[in-house]
């Protein structure tokens, strides 16, 4: 059960050699037909000249064997296309080899560098950010409940604890909870909407999820669909976070770009909006806008008023928004302040305040930082009911999200009020983390801007800076020898020589001709400096080899 | 922003009346064209006189109008048809309607029953039965890690801990863990798999997922695909646990039914094998065949001959193989006995042994039963490296299942050995959830067999029993009056009756004009007494009431 492509030497195309078919495919006809098709019918008892045919082709020297495969039932000839299209740089070829040189170190290889920084992703508790408290406290009681009676906890630790446990069918944490999570914690997450916004949130429209790419994948499902022969198109920052590039390829629904304005500190300009959905209802319908605020890659807190562009903008497109709000705590610039799409649609009134929305929300990120946890949740606002009911039966297949990360949702919905138990500490960690954060915010694009050829917007918020970087022209010769952008080539260049793992601009989309890379800012301020001092010298010799 | 759907008075069908866009348009080219499309071109300047334009045409009362609608961006009409046509039973109106019984019942109402016995879905914790405490203590340290030293727990738990921990970034299990889960835990799920089987497992080839659900769905996404013009169709049993038809349904992959013959204890036949394929390659690319063993709904265990004559057939067909085989610790039978397909297959030898197959296990079920935790891991048997390759690329995006949903696989995999703390208390709690499921398993089939117009198999295996229920024709009747499928509406009227809550036969597939029931053994012994003598009561007067 095998088969061979085959290239013809005379004209220069491309052969499947089925044998026991008794003919050549044309590598279109094998697409069409799949690598299945073919073999299936070679199974059995067809199969049996294979080799002697294969021989013979190949004698007469018209064909080149490219290469022979086991037919397979899943091959990358018949796998789902878009899997093969869909990429996500946060966890690509670069860091899967800054962790093969983590093994490498561990084996003693000698490298100029004697550990690998993975400033690729917004984890922090790997960079050595201590978990709340207050949250491992009650997940401690949950998941074990005699430490309720038997532990030294506080006593709101232990009434929280109680109070999952009995929104827990049996009491237990090892139960299913409703599909769109307990009920309890959603009531508590409408509550904290309400204290964030000052607008009323109904709890039927919180789900729970686990972790917000779960909801933004759900909510993109629906718009799954081939009208008028068209498909849907969704309109994303470039920058972008790559979860949704990737997530578009794999439905097949368009990607539409619009750029953000580094001129601007990544702000979203009208004009360019306008571009943007212009050229992209060429080839499909527009249906939906993603935003991302506070930014990832990009780092910039939207302000109110350009807010209230991107929701006339929809409204007057009938866009269903996407707001990614999943740094809505991460917040450093003097001035820079989070306002939340509901809330400033609701204050625009109608037609705006009847637009439909999805925001999302994480425990991954914020001052909390479980990211392993998987907890998050998504608001959804002016919803079809009959839309709704669809996205909720979706859901129900999938059975749940963890209750623990649910459990942690409740903690960081309703924190330690003042005057509980746990309130003064949960504060103060609290607040350690998000000062530091600052600090290392402002740290970081400070000395960046100090480098040559770098460029680097303010990070008002979220947890990376995006820099710019000036490439010199050798560079980019040098890259395109290695068949490499640019900006993957300095990356792969920086981690080889120095352990230092970021994410090119490649991964998130830029202008062309512009070269950018995403930072996290999370190690810890001592590493942070290291690891910008050993990125200073790395880049000073880069240029001096490459100019 | 708003638009009617109106029926011709005349010509019996309908339109769809834009104001602003001066035309109306049939219901096909609404399809064609969407509702979002349509109202998009009515935003803005264009909408003024629309209920003037509406007014004129109802006035001179050639249509009717059916709806007007608010032109939401996401609408039943442009929404992903294929979410639409979705169904999960095991949490479907059913189980709504038992959830807002829960809720009348708390309020006061008077029911002729006391409480909602929820048969409904595989839930064992809640339903009564007791976490493992092995589980837990080692989740209550990695959540916090002072437990280690400051609490009582055996050496072995505090030691597992920090194992865990030890291969959490930075200690945490708040760090982003890799993609397809930590590596410490992904060898000691292939050491297990080595000791079940007898043979090798290679752990690069094992996957952590977030439950089995989400790697079934991982796999079966790689089957989208229209080759030759045709979509892609996979093999599932009927009766089948819906999770298989929603997710095809949700892919838009063709479901290929076998049916599973009733009156050899649920076993497959190679003929019908043969038929369904043969039907189903009329109109699809049958690429993958689903079994799950032991069974769900059906409970029955595959001896090695049938799973010997499954693995021939799809080897013929050259078929992916998915063994669904979560319940491998749920075997209660004399004589029946759990043999993993990659064993059977290991053992044929060529070319059995070199098929691919996916084999899926979940700490949801078996002794544990830790459903909200989120926990499960799958095999990647003999996958071409390039479609592994992309299933972790396609993985990575989602960024990583739960790392506590992953420390309950460790701990499942890697249970305490003999002579270790924990051994003794593991091995008793997991003895007696294990020979209580088996009695539950003989009293629910026996009490069932008793009963007058049921048929119900040996429960071998898995969390279930199947019964077949004879319907009297006047039940059918009153059914068809209701709108109800016969089978739904004899449980609709149990569980307004009773409050006992089971899935109907409709939500897994049954032969047409059979009539069955899921309901789980999982209440406890007292309960499930309980509930099989309310059971037979309602039955017998059900009977009588229909005849």
């Amino acid at each position: 059960m095998s088969y061979c492509v085959l290239r013809s030497k005379s004209a220069g195309y491309s052969y499947l050699f089925v044998p026991g078919l008794h003919k050549t495919i044309s590598m279109s006809s094998l697409k069409m037909i799949g690598g299945v098709v073919a073999s299936r019918r070679l199974s059995g008892k067809a199969l049996r000249s294979q080799s002697a045919e294969l021989s013979v082709l190949l004698a007469q020297n018209k064909f080149t064997n490219l290469r022979t495969m086991a037919s397979k039932a899943v091959t990358m000839e018949n796998i789902n296309p878009n899997i093969v299209k869909l990429e996500y740089a946060v966890r690509g070829p670069l860091v899967t080899r800054a962790g093969e040189i983590e093994k490498e170190l561990l084996k003693g290889a000698s490298k100029p560098f004697k550990r690998v920084i993975k400033a690729n992703i917004g984890d922090a508790h790997a960079m050595g950010q201590v978990p709340i408290t207050f949250i491992r406290q009650v997940l401690s009681c949950v998941t074990y409940p005699e430490n309720i009676d038997k532990s030294d906890f506080p006593e709101d630790v232990k009434q929280r604890a109680r109070d999952i446990l009995n929104a827990c069918g049996g009491k237990s944490v090892g139960s299913y909870t409703m599909s769109h999570g307990i009920e309890m914690i959603r009531r508590h997450v409408a509550e904290y909407i309400e204290r964030r916004d000052g607008h009323k949130s109904d709890w039927n429209n919180v789900v729970l999820v686990g972790g917000a790419s779960n909801g933004i994948k759900n909510c993109l499902q629906l718009f799954i669909n081939d009208l008028d022969g068209k498909p849907s198109g969704v309109m994303i920052p470039i920058p972008q976070y790559p979860l949704y590039s990737a997530s578009l390829a794999e439905y097949g629904l368009e990607q539409i770009g619009y750029y953000l304005d580094e001129d601007k500190q990544w702000g979203l300009d009208s004009a360019e909006l306008e571009r943007s959905l212009t050229e992209g209802s060429k080839h499909c319908n527009v249906r939906a806008i993603v935003i991302i605020n506070p930014g990832n890659p990009t780092g910039q807190v939207l302000t109110r008023e350009n807010i209230e562009a991107i929701v006339k903008f929809a409204s007057e497109h009938n866009l269903f928004i996407f707001a990614d709000e999943v740094y809505q705590d991460n917040v450093y610039a003097e001035g820079s302040k989070f306002f939340s799409f509901k809330k400033v649609m609701t204050e625009m009134g109608e037609p705006y305040s009847k637009m439909e929305l999805a925001s999302f929300m994480s425990v991954s990120k914020g001052y909390m930082g479980e990211c392993g946890l998987r907890g998050g949740w998504m608001e959804l606002v002016n919803f079809d009911p009959d839309v709704k009911a669809n996205l909720f039966k979706a859901i129900s297949a999938m059975l749940c999200p963890s209750s623990l990360g649910q459990a942690a949702v409740d903690c960081v919905a309703k924190p330690p009020a003042p005057g509980e138990a746990s309130y003064d500490l949960w504060l103060k960690e609290k607040t350690s983390v998000l000062q530091s954060l600052d600090k290392r915010a402002k740290m970081i694009a400070e000395t960046f801007n100090q480098m040559e050829g770098f460029k680097c917007n303010i990070v008002q918020g979220a947890m990376y800076a995006f820099p710019q970087i000036t490439m010199p022209p050798k560079a980019i010769e040098a890259a395109k020898q290695a068949g490499k952008a640019p900006d993957v080539f300095y990356a792969f260049q920086l981690l080889e020589n120095t352990g230092i793992c970021i994410v090119p601009g490649t991964g998130f989309g830029q202008r062309p001709g512009t070269y950018h890379f995403r930072t996290t800012i999370l190690p810890q301020p001592a590493l942070l400096q290291e690891m910008l001092d050993i990125f200073k010298g790395f880049h000073e010799k880069f240029t001096k080899e490459y100019s």
